[in-house]
C-alpha cells in the first residue's frame, strides 16, 4: 500500500490550496471554449503548467462508437449592432453571448427575424442562458431576457466572425503509473465556456489532485484526463475501452465541485461497484448531509462510463450538481458563486476517496477469540466497565476482520471513517493479530 | 410480438364496454348457481353467445387429488309458510333464501325447531346472508335480521324442493392458441347465486376478454377457465396440473372486479412470480391508490393454483376484494354496488396486465456509449440544458436496456409504464439501436 | 422429536420456580467471587445440588489460544482503617469493597497517597463501584462515593490479605446427551461478586434449566457451562472448538435474565444464525417489546464465541442487558433488583426458545392443492364466510408447508408462534397431510 497517499499527513500545504484552485480557475475562466477549437487547446496548455498531461488530436470525420468528431470551431468576434452603430450583444462583454458552434453570418436583419436567433431566461432576466448547436448548422446569440426586451424595431446587423472546418478535437491525458496496473481513472471536462462550477472546476481540481499525486508513492495507477463532454468520453472510450474495461478499479467523474453549497454523487446504473461503495462510505461519515443521485439524474460523463456494455464503476462526484442549482449554465454562474473553501472542499472529497482507495485491503484476524490486547499495552488494564472509545473500535474492527470484509465494508460496519481505521491496522498487523488477506478485487459490476 | 395486443388503439369500443358487461351482469344475475347444477350450465350457456367455450362434465364421485366431485343438487322451489298460509321466506324473491345444498324437506315445523336452521345477520339486519352446506347434510333458510325478528311462535311449513343425485361438475373453458404454447392462464367462478360483485363481475369481465382476445393477434396462447370455486379449481387442476405446469407464465385468477372503489391484488405464496411483477407495475403504475394483499388474506382459487407443489406463477386480480367490503357475501352484493364503470375499470386491469405481458421483451442497446439520437431525428437539436420529457424516457430506458432487464424491470427501474416504453422499443429496433434478447423466461417461481 | 420438551405441558410446578430461583441466588449472593479461586469453587458446589455438572481445574500458566491462564486469586480479608482503628472500609461488608485481583498489602499511607487507590462513582453516590484489575498487579479499595468524601487528612492503614498463586481456573460443565450428537449449547459466568443481575441470575437460570432437561426426552444434546467471562470462555474454546463447530446447532450465552424490565437478546455478527432466527422470533411473538442489539452492541462472551474462526451460531439472551441499566457493576445490582417473577420470565424465555429448537421441523404436505379438512373433521362444516381462527392458522401452515421452511420461518411468515404451531402439525401428520421433510440442519452460519 502505499503509505504517503493513504496517511492523514499530507504534503500538500492546505492553508491555501483553495486559493490556489480559485486562482487557477479565475485565469482559465476568460477562455471561449467548446467541444473542440483553440480554447480547449489554450487552457489543457495552461493546465500543462501543473502537470504534464499528453494532448491528443483526433481528426474531423473520425468515427467514434455511435458517433463521429464534428468540425472544428473557432470564433474571433461576434456581435448584433442596432442601427445607431451600438453593439447592443458582443462577444467580446461575454463568450456565453454566441450560441456554441455558430455558423458565420454578417448580414442585416429586422427585430423579427432575428427574434428566432435569441435565446433568453424569462424567469432569469437578468442572466445570458448558455446555448449550443453542435450538431446542427444553426447561428444564434444569448442575451439577458431585460436586454432582449429593451430591443426596438428596426435593422440590426448580425455579425459571427466563426469558421467551423476540417480539424481536431483535442484532450488531455495524465497517466501516473503504480504499483500495479490497476488503475484510478478520473474524467472531467474542457468544453465549457465561462462558467466556473459548470466547469471550470473539476478541471482545476483534477489538475491540482494530479499534481499531488505525483509527489506521492501510488499502489495504483492513475488516469486522469481532461475532455470534451459526451463527445469527447465517447472518443475516449472508442480508442481505450478493452483497456479500461481491464484496468480501472474505480472511476469519478468530477464535475462540479466548487461552489459552497452541497456534496453529492451521481450513483452508477445499478449502484453497486466499487465507486459507489467508496463514494457513499465517504461522504456517509464526513459529510452526512450529502445528497446521493440516482443515475435517472445522471447528466454528466457518466452516461458514457456507465453506459450498457462500458460499465465502468464509476460515479460523478459533485457538490451542487449540474441541473440542481439556479445558476447552472447560465452566466451567473460565475467567479463569485464558486469560491476558495468551495474548490478545497471538492479537492478534499477527490482526495479523501483516493486515501480511502489506496488504504483499503481486507485483514483477517490471526487468533481465535478476542486477543489479549492489555499484554501488548493496546488496552487500558485497569477495567471499570467502562472503556475508551478508540479500544471500542479497535475491538470491533477485530470483530469484522475475518477475511470477508474490506476496510470499507468494516468502516460501514461500525460507522468509523476508514482513516481511523488503516492506523489501526497497522499496529495490528505489526503486533501480528492481523494479516492481510490477498483477494482479487473485482474491477466489474456484479450483477 | 403480437402488434395488436400490445397496442393501446385496440379495436374495441371503450365507450360502452362498461355498459355491456353490466347488462351481460344483470342478464346472468338472477339465475340460481352452486357449485354443481343446472344454474351452472345455464350460465355457461348465455357466456357461449359471446366466445365458444367448451362445456367440461365431470361425474359426482370422480376423485379429485384430496377431494370427490360432490352430487349434483338442483333446486325447483323452497320456503317457509306460516300458519296463515303466508310465504314469508320464499326461494322464489331471492335465491339467497335457501342454504346452498339444502337437502330437500317438507314438514311442519315450531318456530323453536325452526331457528337453528335459519340464518341472519345481526349486525346488517337488512342483508340477507350467503350461506353454504356443500360438504355434510343440512338444510336451513337465511333472511334478513329484521324478518327474523318478527317471526311468531306458531307451527310453520318448511318446504325445500331441491335434489341431490349423482350428476355432474359442470365447467367451460376457452382456450385460444397464440404463437408460442407458453399461456396466460385466467380463472374465475361461476358458483355463486344471486351476487354481483362476487361473484358475477369475474366471469362476465373474462368472457369479455376472451372474446377481444379472440380478435386480437396472440403471443401467447390463452386459457380461460369458468368454474366452480374450490372443487373446480381442484378438479381443473387434477387433470391439467402437468400442462399448466410446464406452460403457465402469468395466470391472473380473476375476481370481484365489478364494484367502484379500490383496485388490489392478492399476491402470490413469495409474491416472487412473473404475474407478481406484471400485476404490481400496472397497479401501481396506473392505479397508484392500489392495494396489495398477502397471500395470507387470500380467499379465493388463488389458494388451489399457488399451493405447495402446485405453484402457478399467478396472483388474483380484483377491486375491492372479497371479505373486505361490507356488502360481501350478502345479498346487499347486488346490481347496484357493481356499476358499468366499475367492470369496465376492471375490464381494462385485466387487459392492461394483458398487453403488458405480451409487450414484454428484453432488450439490448446495440452500441457502446450512448447512441448519437439527433442524427437520426430522435433527438431535439439546440441543446439548452433542458430536454423534453420524451427524450429523458428513451435515454433511460437505453441506459437500462442492457439485456438483463425486460420492458416491466425498466419500467420499474425508471417509473414510466410499459405502454410508453414499447412504441419507443419498437422505433428503436428499427433504428437499429436496440435488439431482441431471446431468453427462456421462467415459468416456476424461483426459490 | 422429543415431545416432552416441546409439549406446552411440562412437569415443572411454574408456581414457585421464580421463588426457587431467587433463594439459590440470595444463597451463592455472598460468596466473593472473582476469574479464579475459591469462589467460583463453592459457587459451583452449590450448584451441584441441583444438576450434576462436572468440575474441570485447568492450571495457571497454561496457553489459551492468544492469552494465559492467569495466577489463581483469593482473598481472607480487606480493610481501611483510619487512625482511630474504626474500619472505614471493610471487605466482610460488601466483597466489592476490593479491587478484583488486588495483591497483598499492608502498610500505612496518607490521605494523599491512598487516593489514587480508591475508586468511587460521583455520579452514583451511594454506589460502591465493581473495579477489577485481573492482567496488572496492582490494589485498591472501591467505595461509595459519599463515603470517599467524608475522608479526612491522616494516616491510613491499608490491608489487603490476599494471595496471588500458581494454582488453577475452574468451571463446571454439564452435558445432557440427546437422540442426536447436535447440540444446544449454553454458556453463563460465575466470576462475578455479590451481583444479583450481572451475575448470578445467569448461573441460577442455566442451573435449573439443566435441572429441567434432564427429567425431559432430549432430540438434542445439551451442553451447559458455567465459566469464568472472557478467561473462562477462551478456555473452554481452546480446548474444545472443533466438537463446538462440529455440533453446535444453537447457542445461548445467558446473562442479565433476573430484572422486571426488558427483554432482550444480543445479535450474532451477520445476525443470520439459527441462534439469531430463534431469539427473534419467540422474543417477538411472546415480548413484542423487546429490545435486539447489534454485535456492537456486545459485551459478554458473545465476544468470544462469534469470534472471527469461532463463529458459533450463538446469540446471548437477557433482559436488561450488561451496560444498559443504572445499577450494571455496582452495589445497586443486589437482590432487590432481581426478582422471583424477572428470574421466572428469564427461566421461561430460555425453556421456550429451547421448546421451539426442540419442535422446529420442516414439513410437506402430501397432496396437491388444499386438502379437505371438513371430511377429517378439522372443519366446521356450515360455510359462513368466517372461519374460525384456528383453522386459518391450519391452512396457513399448510399453504407454507412446502418443504422449505421449518416451524420457525413459518411462524414468521403467519405470525403465530411455534407452541401453536407444532400442535396443528401433529394432527396434520397423524391425519396423513403433512410429512417431515429431512434435512441437513446448517450448524454454521452461512456467508
Amino acid at each position: 500500500m502505499a503509505e504517503g497517499i493513504a496517511s492523514r499527513n499530507s504534503t500538500d500545504s492546505f492553508s491555501d490550496i483553495g486559493q490556489e484552485l480559485h486562482q487557477l480557475l479565475a485565469r482559465l475562466f476568460p477562455i471561449c471554449r467548446s467541444i473542440t477549437g483553440n480554447g480547449v487547446r489554450k487552457t489543457l496548455e495552461i493546465l500543462r503548467e501543473h502537470i504534464p498531461l499528453i494532448v491528443h488530436e483526433v481528426p474531423t470525420g473520425t468515427r467514434v462508437f455511435d458517433w463521429t468528431v464534428p468540425k472544428e470551431w473557432n470564433i474571433r468576434s461576434a456581435f448584433v449592432e442596432d442601427e445607431s452603430g451600438r453593439k447592443i450583444v458582443d462577444f467580446r462583454r461575454h463568450n456565453l453571448h454566441v450560441v456554441g458552434y455558430s455558423v458565420p453570418v454578417d448580414r442585416s436583419v429586422s427585430l423579427t427575424e432575428l427574434q428566432p436567433h435569441l435565446h433568453s431566461l424569462p424567469g432569469q432576466p437578468d442572466a445570458i442562458p448558455y446555448v449550443t448547436s453542435y450538431y446542427q448548422e444553426a447561428w444564434g446569440f444569448c442575451l439577458s431576457h431585460n436586454e432582449r426586451q429593451k430591443l426596438a424595431e428596426g435593422k440590426y446587423r448580425v455579425l459571427i466572425d466563426s469558421e467551423l472546418r476540417e480539424g481536431h478535437l483535442t484532450y488531455g491525458e495524465y497517466l501516473l503509473p503504480g504499483e500495479t496496473t490497476q488503475e484510478v481513472f478520473l474524467s472531467t471536462y474542457v468544453c465549457h465556456p465561462s462558467m466556473a462550477n459548470n466547469e471550470l472546476s473539476g478541471p482545476v481540481v483534477a489538475a491540482l489532485i494530479g499534481r499531488w499525486l505525483a509527489s506521492q508513492p501510488r499502489r495504483y495507477t492513475y488516469r486522469i484526463v481532461f475532455i470534451p463532454e459526451t463527445i469527447g468520453s465517447i472518443t475516449y472510450l472508442s480508442r481505450h475501452l478493452h483497456v479500461l474495461k481491464q484496468n480501472v478499479l474505480v472511476g469519478f467523474n468530477v464535475s462540479c465541485v466548487g461552489d459552497d453549497r452541497a456534496y453529492s454523487y451521481v450513483a452508477s446504473r445499478y449502484e453497486n461497484t466499487l465507486a459507489d461503495k467508496i463514494a457513499s462510505n465517504v461522504l456517509s461519515l464526513k459529510h452526512p448531509g450529502f445528497k446521493k443521485y440516482s443515475f435517472l439524474d445522471r447528466g454528466s460523463d457518466e452516461r458514457q462510463y456507465c453506459s450498457p456494455g462500458v460499465d465502468l464503476p464509476l460515479v460523478t462526484l459533485s457538490r451542487s450538481k449540474y441541473g440542481t442549482y439556479p445558476e447552472y449554465h447560465t452566466s451567473l454562474d460565475d467567479l463569485s458563486l464558486v469560491t476558495a473553501e468551495g474548490l478545497r472542499g471538492g479537492y478534499e472529497l477527490i482526495r479523501d476517496c483516493i486515501r480511502v482507495i489506496e488504504s483499503n485491503e481486507t485483514y483477517r484476524v490471526t487468533c481465535h477469540g478476542e486477543p489479549q490486547l492489555g499484554k501488548r499495552g493496546l488496552y487500558p488494564n485497569l477495567s471499570t466497565g467502562r472503556s475508551g472509545a478508540s479500544v471500542e473500535t479497535m475491538m470491533d474492527f477485530i470483530a469484522y476482520a475475518d477475511g470477508t470484509n474490506d476496510l470499507v465494508d468494516v468502516s460501514n460496519i461500525i460507522g468509523k471513517p476508514v482513516f481511523e481505521l488503516q492506523p489501526i491496522a497497522e499496529r495490528l498487523v505489526e503486533a501480528g493479530l492481523l494479516e492481510k488477506v490477498k483477494e482479487e478485487k473485482p474491477t466489474r459490476p456484479s450483477r
